[in-house]
């Protein structure tokens, strides 16, 4: 599995073949086989692996002493983050998700969607208890922000196409996190102006 | 072109032959190879048609004599709106930038998503201009807007998988409007009372 995830940032693709893995990992191709099943099988179990460690931050995170307000930023980082960290998990959640099986599909929603859903319905929960946050659909409020971060990945190609703009570098991944923090905090209206009005005498 | 459009609402997939093509239009299938060189120049051609009147519609809202904040309105409601009335426009895009040749992702990007981004760019403008919004990096917007429009319909499957949601019918439609329309506004936090506070005496 860590010589599949290598070979995968190096290569910036899941198009990884078993005897590439054989190679990297000096294990042989067989035992991949009888391991896992197939590639297939060794994806899921690799995409298991991440999302788990990740699901372990955010039990972690609800239990900090802390704002709903703040774990929600830590949130926000947090899944940018993790798919910057694992440039695969984005395209893997996909693949598993849209063009497998049904087992697969399962399975990537088991341990890697329904967690991520039931965290931010506790997280909206508790910041609606201590009156941080308006009420909002959680299902609503997941489908946007996970599109939001998602598509920082999932729609880069397109839009190197179409404007220009270049590789989600270290730069863009912080200017990210910031804007998806003002925008899921406070949207775009800008805040009136506190300061005090001039009056004419 | 309108068969064909029809066929994918009918069956709710991109899964259509050009025989059922022929045998829906009335037009053999051979001519429809001539005309579109092959499924995909078909599913193009369909494509280009839908954005064209997308396009000509945000041409339109810019022109309008109303606030940003109204034509922001109407546009994230139009996304949706766009996506929920070609529930194949979404998987399409999708399969033609990341399944076809370079070809046709450079012609999606050409036809489809620069427009888009140069009228959010322009709509940002003018609400800055008339300070009503904030300065927000028109490429993060785009990706954050498109992303969430997005994902109401490419996430909806695993979510239905994992959480049980259902299909997004026209309620779902009507509030993930809402939401978005709120979120992208005002964001979350609860707006501070304006209730005057009630001093002891």
């Amino acid at each position: 599995m860590v010589a599949a995830s290598e070979l995968m940032i190096e290569r910036n693709s899941l198009e990884i073949s078993l005897s590439d893995l054989a190679q990297k990992s000096g294990v042989n191709a067989a035992l991949v086989k009888y391991h896992f099943g197939n590639k297939e099988g060794l994806l899921l179990a690799l995409l298991e692996r991440d999302a788990a460690s990740e699901v372990a931050n955010l039990e972690y995170l609800l239990d900090q002493p802390m704002s709903a307000t703040e774990k929600l930023k830590l949130h926000i980082a947090g899944i940018i983050n993790a798919y910057y960290r694992f440039p695969y998990l984005n395209r893997l959640i996909h693949l598993l998700l849209h063009e497998s099986d049904a087992k697969a599909a399962n399975e990537v929603s088991r341990f890697f969607i329904k967690p991520l859903f039931e965290f931010q319905r506790r997280l909206l929960e508790e910041g609606v208890a201590s009156a941080e946050f308006r009420k909002v659909d959680p299902v609503m409020f997941y489908t946007s922000l996970i599109g939001s971060c998602d598509h920082l990945f999932h729609g880069r190609n397109a839009m190197a196409r179409a404007i220009g703009v270049g590789d989600v570098t270290d730069d863009v991944r912080r200017k990210y996190i910031d804007h998806m923090t003002a925008m899921v905090l406070g949207g775009m209206v800008k805040p009136v102006s506190k300061a005090p009005k001039i009056v004419k005498a």
